[in-house]
């Protein structure tokens, strides 16, 4: 099954591959966010799913459809959930979707399920969402059957971050609309890339605490807290490529897939 | 805006957009389920999703990401939630998800938000999910905001159905993975059908009750309630220019768009 | 046991019939919500009520007290919430409500447990929370423990309606303080209906769209939605009696009573 | 309007009750549970349901749909959840229903909700719902609207006790399917009480602790906690006339009915 | 292991406290309330601690950090919600918290827990919690595990009450920052009792419903129901030992420890 | 008023400390957590409390009780929830916790509320409870109301960590019973600290992924993710007045205390 996406699959193929011994299924997450005016709302969704089908590609896996709104924008990783544009769940019904998904997966015979998350305020959520159905199911530590959960940007290399910032890396959480995304983007969305709209600035200087509500002055105009000065598509080609083969990497070991 | 998908524009457009007194965005919900051996898992969300944006390019308006997980198959509307590839939600989950989205559209000054339901089953928790996201927002009946829901099959007209199943038109209900979805995504996703691979049999004959946990023997092995018999292209394209045309109507008339 | 009833009937008693082999236990659901100025506010649930006892007596079932509130009225198919009189739940708590009753009757030992809807608005819901407490008990499908679920009007044939209605039938979700409805409670509860308070109007025309906040205009003054004219108690006996006989025949076949 | 039931009366007098200032509706509530072999398993309910309506009576109050089902049967108070025939909701659900009929009611325009519980454990969380009910409706104490929420035999004066039990009155907590509750009933519901079944044994002697799960033999078999010898009709009559007295003059002078 | 408190353990000690056979904890609960003038607001937490801390020595068992948040304080046991200083749990979050902790401790190994409450309006939420814990772990009546639950003012003795209030104890539910807490806390947290910001009044005089809203006016000015005048650290000091005494015994005998 | 803290302070001096124009109230968290063999469980609430009470005296605030359970420990961050001793909170618990604390402080007239958090898998759920809460309140950007969330680690400056790890810092997510932690403990509560139980290991390797469930062979045997070696009292005495000196400049800056 040359597809990769349950989405465009019919149900008896994937029936078929399921009896084949095929396992693994990668739901890629995002949020509907405001990414600045040089970038896309949906560009959580459009990384981690790219990201996911290169990755099923490579080690013969199948790619859920990408969740699609997120946990709320918060100040010092996403600009904030003030900024119109930006589209939010609640905790709650995070959890319950990541919840609901990966147990209907794992009842009707998937052994794997990644978790490949874009979004960085969803991680905690979806994390409980996997441990409670992982519960509802009864999936032990003696079970075969796991879920694996990681953002992307985990599996940047240093190698890469070093390509890319040279030493002006300015740290994960304010990597919203910055170089990274924006490099991936430009090598995988194109034409929904206009650097021409780009802002730069420094990065955002945010307290050492939260505070609720926000000050949105504390947001810079452009709502990027860093800036994607310098991105291009080589990078984000690179950044992509080293990403997909370090993951697949880590999967066909870990899932001796 | 040439754009209409939310997922596709950036914030700083939305805002202008919003600014220039638009008003309507149309959410469009699906599900992960097995449509038989000839239709794509994903059908549900992309008719809708079809439907919303040649809606939206209608009457101005903008598409949200389509709802691609839905509630449970039920046996006399979808063959069941037993059927492998039938990937689901609780209702409290796909309420709050409506609740959330539709709420958070609202907050950031969306006027009107039309769901576009495309899967039998999700219709009442969707209106749960408006209702209480109303109730938050202390929307009551003298605010000009509102939220319109439908299902897209209820735009199909009387002459409709008759130039494309004649006398023989089962009901809505069993129309799953039937004339209706297969001739419609002929039309707008001919790649995604396999038409060598339908089945040919009479519409399901399911008892008056539900009864939980389904007679797996009662779906049809197709897992289609009524068969694709009869789908062409051509009625698809106008069943799709028909509800656009109505629907757009519609929303012009009661939005005053 | 002569008595169907369970809140009329001691613990001790119950037990004997469980112990005895009997099974299945009827489960009626109506509402609080206002029926136009003819009918009484608990009409659904007498309605079911009476149905849900006349069956029990032809296939030695019990019954279970009536869930006396109900979703909330709609305004297609009840008017709409916003009417006085009308006291309604939201879905999750309708949800739990059907839950814990469905399981807590399992648990005890009662092999079938039948849900009689009398209010439209209810169906979906209930049928959650069946399948919930099903999951809790871990009730698969190789198991003799069901429930089942139908509104009654599912029962009303084809026969009985052309008798009723001649051409006139204006569909189930606008049958609300309706011909059916009046009938029926002429018949059943007849000091209750107040004929000379009843409207004549035709069948409300409303959008194919659900709108929320609703627009109260668009509901008849009456609050019904079909007129009453034409109800008799003949008329009455005579659906209550086809339904008694066919849904009794249907559970009989079933469930092997 | 003679009729109290608002399940009985058509909406339209409802309003007319309302709009003529009358303003305060009685919610009984009771439960599904096993009360020995003497008394029938909705009794909790009908005693609280013709409680309610003498007093509705009294005052010129409206009586809502009794809540025929409620929290679980705890071991000292009830006999225990275990015993076939209690049929119980989880606190949420009961905390929920109380809420959203509360809820409900003050929507519409009722200023007094006075809830009139008949089972022990229901208690704390029908407080529960009415608090969440008051907070929803953003009800302050400077409002005039109000809930009062009590048990009968709150309103059992210590002359009655003394009448009917001389010095052996139990405690309200092991009153259960006791002389209280037989002689009501005795007095109400005369044709549902088979004294002749009545079982005659100590008061159960019962740990300082609840402990969970049960033991289940330190419920007495009868399933009731005192026993029913000495019960009367006339025992019933007084206490109930007496009750209906105090909690009428109560319900006036707290509310200026 | 001479230390009882689990806080203060390391998880090394304690699982060879498990493995040594040894098998109850107790968790301790109380509130953040007003106590009057004359004591802090943590008074619930403190006396439940200290008593579970000395039955701990007793009995060979740990004690689990204490719930230093409770339910909604009543006005007819605590006073009323409003009083400035209490600060309190909606009864889900109570509920949920004790199944999360006992659940967590059944999981674990700990074979009985004893929930020791010192907050009156605790008891019913701590009651579902473990309920749900124990379905939650499948906990039946023929486990050995189990949970006992208890207010510590269950366990004193009439001699005491005699002792210490004469004729003249007001009950339970109003001994609220009276003779019995106050005299406990001289014993137990000299320093933190205030004696001369006592004041004296007789009990309140509440009514037998309660009311919500409450009427704030009903409460003391003082914030106790019932006044603290002739409370001693000697009255403090027996009542300790006599419940400690007591509450170890019927540990011992039923848990057989 | 000396006592800073609310569970030992009585209600009639926190309303004159309200009265009086204060008000920042500290709420620290913690949890029960195993952290290896020389730190006792509950590390966390007694560092996050000894430093709010440190800061608490510095800038004239109150400390509320600590949450002393917390989310579920993950092995990436602790060890994993697996662990004996390790009692934990799903995270809706831990949510409503958070909300309905923060709420209730705010409903009494205290305008800002600090979080400061000591157990690392807390913060979202911290946030989300947070984000409810002033919904809940209705405080928005232009409220004079806010709520701060902080880790205190996020206050360890680059020149504390050079000198307690050179160059050798491992990670705030592997600081689990490591060198800040035991050094903390060593100097504020030094007879919970058994240094010659230490074990030493180089920090854990763990995955870029977290796997649920997890492999339990991941986690070192100690149960910690860095080694304690080379923690002293004089390291911890320099991060305690560090920390406290440099949040109490912020919360000064920040509130204008």
């Amino acid at each position: 099954m040359s597809e990769v996406q349950l989405s465009r699959t019919d149900a008896h193929r994937f029936r078929e591959w399921l009896a084949a011994g095929r396992r693994a299924v990668i739901l890629p997450t995002g949020a509907l966010e405001q990414h600045g005016p040089h970038l896309p709302m949906g560009t959580d969704g459009m990384l981690s799913g790219h990201l996911a089908a290169a990755v099923a590609r490579e080690v013969g896996a199948l790619v859920a459809p990408a969740f699609t709104f997120g946990y709320k924008s918060q100040q010092k990783s996403g600009g904030g959930d003030h900024l119109t544009g930006t589209t939010s769940l609640d905790a709650g019904t995070l959890v319950q979707l990541a919840r609901d998904v990966v147990g209907s997966l794992l009842r009707q015979g998937v052994t794997y399920v990644v978790v490949l998350n874009g979004h960085y305020e969803n991680y905690q959520f979806l994390y409980e969402g996997i441990d409670l159905a992982l519960r509802d199911h009864g999936v032990g530590t003696d079970d075969e059957r796991c879920v694996l959960l990681l953002s992307y940007w985990d599996y940047v290399s240093q190698e890469s971050l070093d390509a890319v910032y040279g030493d002006a890396f300015p740290g994960w959480d304010v990597e919203h609309g910055g170089v990274l995304e924006t490099s991936l983007m430009l090598h995988l969305e194109p034409d929904l890339v206009q650097l021409d709209r780009a802002v730069d600035h420094p990065p955002a200087q945010l307290p050492r605490f939260d505070r609720l509500p926000v000050v949105p002055g504390r947001t810079p105009e452009s709502g990027c807290l860093s800036p994607p000065t310098g991105s291009t598509a080589e990078h984000g080609r690179m950044l992509h490529d080293q990403v997909v083969r370090d993951l697949a990497a880590d999967l066909r070991r870990e899932l001796s897939l």
